[in-house]
């Protein structure tokens, strides 16, 4: 980060999240969440997300279009060990690639089994990776992550997948991470619609989002500005804190 | 439903999620599940899902996209009033129409608004809708859901997402309902994989999920069994429940 050109590069990321519990209502996702945060740490926005089912098409089609537009592709679920996880398949399938058993994998997974009963072929299927993969390492499992160029393949498990996503940790080139504060108040805020809006637009490179939310019988919200400057985040803040202030309105530091 | 014909037939939908707030992290999303579960009692499965950023561009092209192969689309956030609520805007360029304000929206807007300030410009963004849409009841905050053919635009805002949906029950055509059940296990899945991939294998028209879990050092899993013909979802709950038994293990109706 030396000139205003590299600056300016924004690296993305997409996510894909694979799975019929999703989708069925089953399991509320918190994958989204927990790796659209760490993505932000390591300077990469998370640019769009997809949950699709444990489905060979549509895990190809997901993975061809959200590869060729970001500059990294996750995924996370469906690579244990019984029949409905597919992950590994429909990835090498799509990539025109092999699938094969990884040694390095093989070996932990001996080793973690070595007291659980051994090595089935069930489990055998865990160390399953598309050809010309590395593996990411999982301290709690035995079952490895994958990573084949820039795709991950994650667990579905948010706990593994967060372990994982820690062994990743300042491994990805990024860019300048998003900072953002939040400031809030009790009013509708279309009362102040025009007042966001000219603060964004007086202020570039700032977004600002505006939350609103229903408590105990009040309206309220929340605003969130972001950028990756900090100046510009405090003077939008600011700016935002004044303009209710003059409104007749109480502004509520870093939110309600 | 009279015949084997019609009852083959299966409705899909899509859900498009719209807010740079879940792809920062700030909002952990409860629309998805809340969706699905709805879907799933109108007889109709979600079939994909998609999170996009406030841009009109992902967003039309995300339209376009899950409109041409489902029965329905759903949208969510992005219709109040501020700047960065583009939805109704972005859907309307994806297909071709203008936004107009809808005379019944307007008259509901200065309703709600009537002892709350009264009706300003950006209140009324709110009754602003793609030229030829419906309303959807929003009995909360005056600010109606938006029907246009088989794209239906909710609020963001679960509670209110919610209220909407509750609107739309019954109103849509679907097919059978999937039922479900769960049977629950201490024990690893990779254990029990074949029993799981064979059960699922001997009875057409299941689908068998096997979700492990780790809970204070213990593997466990739950197994979900899902079917639209109840007496399916019986028999492979009770294979899976034999099996369990046979290799040793004691099954959880229900789950874990």
């Amino acid at each position: 980060m030396t000139g205003p050109e590299s600056e300016e590069r924004i690296w993305t990321a997409a996510l894909l999240v694979i799975g019929d519990e999703i989708l069925s209502g089953r399991t509320q996702d918190k994958n989204v969440a927990q790796v659209a945060t760490w993505l932000n740490l390591q300077g990469i926005r998370l640019a769009e997300v997809r949950v699709v089912a444990d489905d060979m098409d549509a895990i190809g089609e997901a993975v061809h279009q959200l590869k060729a537009r970001n500059d990294y592709l996750f995924t996370t679920g469906g690579i244990g060990p019984t029949h409905d996880d597919i992950t590994v398949d429909a990835i090498a399938r799509a990539l025109g690639v092999s699938v094969v058993i990884h040694p390095k994998a093989r070996a932990a997974l001996e080793g973690y089994y070595a007291t659980r009963g051994g090595l089935t072929d069930a489990r055998l299927r865990m160390a399953r990776v598309p050809d010309g993969a590395e593996l990411i390492e999982n301290a709690m499992s035995g079952a490895p992550g994958i990573r084949l160029g820039n795709i991950f393949i994650l667990a579905g498990v948010p706990h593994i997948a967060g372990l994982m996503l820690e062994a990743l940790s300042n491994q990805l080139e990024g860019g300048l991470p998003v900072l953002s504060r939040t400031i809030g108040c009790w009013v509708p805020e279309s009362e102040i619609a025009d007042l966001l809006r000219e603060t964004e637009r007086a202020h570039a490179g700032s977004q600002i989002g505006s939350y609103p939310f229903f408590r105990e019988g009040r309206v309220g919200a929340n605003f969130v500005v972001r950028s990756t400057d900090p100046l510009t985040v405090d003077r939008c803040i600011a700016a935002i804190g004044e303009g209710l202030v003059l409104l007749g309105y109480v502004p509520v530091v870093d939110g309600i």
